[in-house]
């Protein structure tokens, strides 16, 4: 049984892991016969944003690993437990908590730098020449783990697309229920929620990144 | 196109709703071509569970419609903001917010009692005699909100179901991948992760579960 870490960035779509995304993840995981194990950076949140209101919750901090359990029920571990040696690959669900709290794309664009936290954690998959997956926004990391040329997809905003590749990564459209492959790199993305206008369409997308991070895993 | 209610308690099994429970209804609704609403009451969780440590995060409070738009991604009414006539039927996941925050199961057992706004709620779906569905821990309400001998499944736990029957209630075993159906009262339960060991499980009784209340509501 093949067994993947899930990287997790909070639990709530404008502050941290988009919720449908990460659970549609666990599910096709599991669908797929393979376990799972969360994780997620023991750090604070860059802010709480009420989701009914849109706005940011002044003066309220909320930290990332302790928000994250919400979405696993409690079974989650600090990036900084990892055991490399026991996992197959790695998926990381979207929401702004990729781009706000994993990284900080969300303030700085291209000039984004990891969490170290974060960065250890992805790159001892990447050197393990391990598969990993990236849903949502979560591929705007990928200029920074990869070599030059690395191929990912953030659906079509050419904003987005375009800081993708003055990073250095070479950016693909795509639509909500496709995925792109860098077979080299054993790299996976899909836009999920960037374009998704259902969680079908999500779920689609998610189940084929899915099932091509554990293909590559053979 | 049907339109379903689903009611949510909060985000995060120990203080609100299931979130797994309830991303799968979402799904589920979508994937069987129904459209939905979400909705949560607008008042205080009973307390702040920490996911991690499951210790009640002492002094910290958050609002229970505030929490749940996490989970609708900000697209979530107040359940005061009902109307009625909108809707085919309803869906009440699970997690132990329905048992503290939409009732006080978890607290009174068998004495319990369901927040106002949330009976109002609810007994307006029962009156029209719209189906309803309740995951987990909900049916503990039923015997509440129907006349005295109304079918319901919490699974298997004894206690739990002794309870149920004290109230007025008629309790069902059931296992994870089965629903209880009570025909006359158009009330569909499931267990759900009362008993399920993983997400896939879950996901059968609530697929199963929603089809059923799809088709009551023809």
């Amino acid at each position: 049984m093949k067994k993947i870490a899930v990287l997790l960035s909070g639990s709530g779509v404008f502050d941290g892991s988009e919720i449908h995304e990460a659970v549609l993840t666990l599910l096709s995981l599991t669908h797929a016969g393979a376990e799972y194990q969360c994780f997620a950076p023991d750090i604070e949140q860059l802010h709480v944003v009420n989701h009914l209101t849109g706005e940011v919750a002044v003066g309220e901090q909320r930290n990332v690993l302790v928000e994250a359990a919400r979405i696993a029920r409690g079974e989650i571990k600090a990036t900084t437990e990892l055991e490399i040696e026991q996992f197959d690959g790695l998926v990381i669900p979207g929401g702004f908590g990729a781009a706000k709290n994993l990284c900080n794309f969300a303030i700085t664009g291209s000039e984004c730098n990891i969490a170290p936290s974060v960065s250890e954690f992805i790159q001892a998959f990447v050197d393990g020449k391990k598969p990993v997956g990236f849903i949502c926004i979560a591929p705007v990391m990928i200029p920074r783990l990869y070599h030059s040329g690395a191929k990912g997809t953030i659906g079509n905003d050419s904003e987005t697309a375009h800081a993708f590749n003055l990073m250095g990564g070479e950016h693909q459209e795509a639509s909500v229920e496709d995925i792109v492959v860098d077979e080299t790199n054993r790299l996976v993305s899909t836009p999920a929620y960037m374009l998704a206008e259902n969680i079908t369409q999500a779920h689609i997308g998610i189940e084929k990144l899915v099932k091509k991070v554990l293909s590559l895993a053979d």
